[in-house]
């Protein structure tokens, strides 16, 4: 095998883990799936990954790569802060329907599963959770200064946005059931159109 | 063995693998750890479960009650539907510190862990999370026809809060920081003090 086929292998394997791990579980989805989806024997797959926890790591960060972007692409066509808030909401709002959050969102599922597992995971986690929390704070705080939205506690706020579009799309995936994140989504939004008063 | 004595091995290694289950995943954990919390041989536990699922759900179950009786309990010393609100939300600001959540709330561990898995674990999630709805739900109901809450849709106020504290707990536990779900808990404690206008 050559080093460029291996690489282009490894990016395969990664990609086709990731959508499955995000559904199945980034923990508890068995080798025997991951091995269905990319067709692979089990040599095959750990030939590019020295552990079960070391594909989930990479399989992760791939799927929290692709919502990041979704997220960072929908604020950078926004000017006012008003704006790149009600765009970030609107990206969760529609995350039912997104490919990007197929299976659940990927940070709170990992979140979830992690508790008393591998810490590399654990971390993995809370890095890309304090980036979404950033991502929101950052506007947040910038509205401040533009007077857009009150003065305040802007982690508290952004922390508090980030909890409830993640506890609504739980609702909506335990349930299939689009309106629970969509109903907060759009209290949010009416919370940006009044300036976080 | 005795019919008796099985029933209370049986109970126990319920109530044993149900603080195991809930920290290190209800589908994840392993065998091994259900071993050695319980002190019994895969064969003593296997004796009084069908399978690995069946002892999960039966787990879920008694976690889940232990949470639905801390929060009855919460509301029933009180006689105003704002009061029973801040009784029930209370429970959550504290519930880092709760034995009955120790690993999290079962309800979302599971609802998180069952998509794509044993559909009687994922009926359990939505029964579990239709009654802690639908216990925010009535009370709300509750006080808006007394007057005390603004008239509304009281399901979707109901979601909104379980959502939120949900959300909030699950970022409280990423980070063991209790902060996150006590913020949340407050501006809620705040929207009910403001008769949820």
């Amino acid at each position: 095998m050559s080093r460029r086929n291996g690489e282009a292998t490894r990016k395969r394997i990664v990609a086709q883990a990731a959508g499955l791990l995000n559904c199945q579980g980034y923990l508890r989805a068995p080798v025997s799936e991951i091995m269905r989806v990319t067709g692979l024997q089990k040599g095959g797959i750990y030939n590019h990954f020295e552990s079960r926890d070391a594909l989930a790591l990479e399989a992760f960060n791939y799927a929290f790569g692709r919502m990041r972007d979704r997220l960072l692409s929908a604020v950078s066509r926004k000017k006012s802060p008003s704006d790149k808030l009600r765009a970030l909401i609107g990206v969760m709002r529609d995350a039912t329907k997104l490919d990007e959050f197929r299976g659940g969102c990927p940070i709170m599922n990992l979140a979830i599963e992690s508790d008393y597992a591998d810490p590399r995971l654990r971390a993995a986690a809370r890095e890309a959770m304090g980036q979404l929390v950033g991502l929101f704070e950052r506007i947040i705080r910038e509205g401040m200064e533009l007077g857009e939205f009150a003065k305040g506690d802007a982690h508290a706020r952004a922390s508090h946005m980030v909890a409830a579009v993640e506890g609504g799309l739980m609702l909506s995936n335990l349930y299939k059931d689009e309106s629970y994140v969509r109903n907060i989504a759009s209290r949010l939004e009416q919370e940006v159109s009044e300036g976080l008063r």
